[in-house]
């Protein structure tokens, strides 16, 4: 009954969007699992929150960049709506929300989309999938080292051997910052986020950035902050501070630091941080201290932490966290110490795609069921019915009659890498026959063939006709065969 | 640094939305997981479409109510965008946007939110996850059959006993129509609403909706059909055709439209699905033909299908399909037949808890590590490391020192229903032990006490010391016993 209108709405996607198609996301789902499978071994469960918040939820409690880069909308009730930018934030309304329910320190996952209006770039999407661990209730530094070990844990399921977590802590920046005579907040921020870039335009950009300013690339000019020279370098000697290991880094900088309020309490926690990292068994090759890390969100409050991947450094961080102490005070009274981390699933994938260290899979089915004349659609059902019972991926292969073709139903199998086909033909169907047939071992032995006769002859490779009643059997032992 | 503004906001939700709580989460993963692998197995691969598309993608694809529900917001670029409604419009896209990535025919499975700006009340949510599955490119009946016997195999993993599957066709329904004289596509739809209603307001509701219209129970005026009486009651013969089976009820349903226009084919089409039921093994207690079925949706132009739970009708139907063969061509010239299902989660696990049949559970952590008095960080972090290694989820109690008395510890783990604790003290650690305390026992044991200094010298109970080499094994034993 329905009737299309006869002008074609354009099939396209939005700027700055993605589709991912099996190709995209079989390889993604048993990754996402393996996340999962570790944030509940740390002893965290899962929380779900809506896709849109009240804005003045959202509103403030990233930062100005974040502000600038919601999307907004109205409900049919005319209030102001926000799709979330995070899943920081709407944890912390949660935790807020419902103290009868969520005793602290309380521990959750989640999982899924969240979006940011920034502009759109080749790795840069405006809806994108995170993956957080987040504790909220605890003061305690053995938290935040959790986090780090749970990162760690993360690359090592993925795969990567190489991969490092910069740890910094944003007490030390404060303290480096007051230290020198820097106490307006807004300076502090831009400091920060001058700082934040170090690794993307180098030392030198970051010297006038932190001075007069400078002319990007393109032509436009960057404000600086106004800094003496003097405190400059200072501030450049801070986050050039190396070390042998984690320890002698904290060592280094409480000598850069000197007296400087809030040093003290900073370098404690550094301390702290560090003995917890090595009881959680996360080593120095992988997790290091690096007083040059900032984080570019401004809610962090204590130590903060973030991924790279020195084998792809073109993908920047695939993951990253910190302390945030104050963000549940927007809501509440109830002084609410907080930590967490996050993982960025699609630069994760694009970054573990480039290693190669993605399987390539285009299909779940592993059966194709396949027919050749009038064979009844009850038998067909059938094969696949006990090929599923028996829990095996079986997709058959029903459409117009033209496209019945054995010639286009073998094709469709190899377009999607479907290893072994079953073949039902009115032949086999009389015999209480059926025929299977070996698609990768088909094709890898067609590949060696020039003859043309030779290569009609090997269609028949890889395939044997069994009774009706050794199917299932004889397809269990091919894949097994892998 | 970051300083919070010292007005709060408000921490509450959008109407019509839901938190998600651990509560809440932890029955509803393992069934998405249930549903997910019976996809799987059915040959059907994934694909994840973005949250908002254009807005001439999704408007006009779902009739006039879906437009009317769409939340809609612009992009930076000011584009207009809507949130999906459904999967089915976005998939429908997709097979239309890469012809050269998904040749056909093509099973899809998708999981994710919708979101309908409808009338919030209990049970409906304006943001609300789906299960679906659609194959393109396919005219074959049997592919209907697939999506029904999909239906049912999800109820059974939902551990459902009674439910039913009702299946209709709306070339049936088009062609009582078109037999009556009624070919307006305006009054069919409209007629179609009235009939999708049916179980909702009861038979003499729907006469007069069928008619004159009437006034519903809030003393608003529904305006009718304004059919004749003949046709109408015509309209109510055919919708009450009942049978033995699902092969008698065609059979009715053949001598009731006589020789209608379009009868033959949808006659034809429900014989076959009625033999690929059988060949599926879909039992006739689980699915049957009711020509009362209408569904919602406009877009649907063959079989249609419904799963209701008569142990839990309040709850409505928590999933339906049906076969849609012109929702691609509002973007292709190409024709591509499609037919899916959808199960909403929402729906079915608010039915499934009603049953009884979803088990409760708060937390993921299957262990707590508490401390009692100085003991050092790196040991308790240690104790986690080696549970944790051992794919035991466990969480570590850490918190402000006012929060680590053991009864607070102690009924942390009880408020989630944890079942073991650790307990780490100074002697314990001093001589080179650890305490494993059986939090289930312990809780039963106490109830049955009513003395005081009993139930004191209970505290202990289900507790033993072990020497700290030990742990693993006696908390892997507690957690075996179940």
């Amino acid at each position: 009954m329905a009737k299309s209108s006869p002008k074609k709405v354009e099939a396209r996607l939005l700027k700055g969007f993605q589709d991912y198609l099996p190709g995209d996301l079989l390889p993604r789902l048993p990754l996402i699992r393996r996340i999962e499978e570790i944030f509940v071994r740390y002893g965290f469960s899962p929380i779900e929150t809506p896709i849109l918040e009240h804005l003045d939820v959202l509103l403030g409690a990233g930062g100005e960049n974040a502000n600038k880069e919601l999307f907004r909308l109205e409900t049919p009730e005319e209030e102001e709506v926000g799709m979330r930018f995070d899943l920081t934030v709407p944890f912390s309304r949660v935790v807020a929300q419902y103290p009868d329910k969520i005793k602290t320190p309380f521990r959750r996952y989640a999982i899924g989309p969240v979006f940011r209006a920034d502009k759109p770039g080749p790795g840069r999407f405006r809806q994108f999938t995170q993956l957080d661990a987040d504790i909220a209730g605890s003061p305690v530094i053995g938290t935040d080292a959790e986090m780090i070990a749970i990162m760690a844990e993360v690359m090592k399921a993925a795969g990567v051997d190489e991969f490092n977590v910069l740890i910094n802590n944003r007490k030390l920046i404060d303290a480096l910052l007051e230290g020198n005579g820097i106490s307006k907040l807004e300076t502090q921020k831009h400091v920060l986020r001058v700082i934040d870039k170090l690794a993307k335009v180098g030392i030198d950009n970051i010297r006038r950035e932190l001075g007069p300013g400078r002319i990007d690339d393109s032509g436009d000019p960057i404000p600086g902050v106004e800094l003496d020279e003097a405190v400059i370098e200072k501030i450049l000697e801070f986050v050039a501070i190396e070390g042998d290991n984690r320890r002698v880094i904290v060592d280094n900088v409480e000598k850069s630091l000197g007296d400087a309020k809030g040093a003290d309490t900073a370098i404690t926690e550094m301390r702290d941080l560090a003995d917890a990292l090595e009881a959680l068994g996360v080593d120095e090759a992988h997790a290091k201290f690096d007083p040059s890390l900032a984080r570019g969100l401004d809610y962090y409050t204590g130590p903060v932490f973030e991924i790279v991947l020195p084998q792809a450094p073109q993908f920047g961080s695939v993951g990253g966290g910190g302390r945030y102490d104050g963000l549940v005070s927007r809501f509440s009274s109830q002084p609410m110490p907080c930590t967490g981390m996050s993982i960025g699933l699609d630069r994760l994938v694009a970054a573990l795609t480039h290693l190669g260290l993605v399987e390539e899979k285009t299909a779940s089915a592993q059966v194709l069921v396949v027919t050749l004349g009038a064979v009844p659609q009850a038998e067909v059902l059938g094969v696949a019915r006990e090929l599923r019972d028996a829990g095996i991926a079986t997709e058959v292969f029903m459409a117009s009659k033209k496209k019945m073709k054995m010639g286009t139903q073998l094709s469709h199998a190899d377009h999607y890498g479907i290893p072994v086909a079953v073949i039902l033909g009115e032949d086999e169907v009389a015999n209480g026959q059926v025929s299977v047939k070996d698609l990768v071992k088909g094709k890898e032995d067609r590949e060696d063939i020039d003859d043309r006769d030779e290569y009609r002859a090997a269609g028949k490779t890889g395939q044997e006709t069994v009774s009706r009643a050794d199917l299932l059997a004889t397809v269990q032992s091919l894949l097994a065969r892998g």
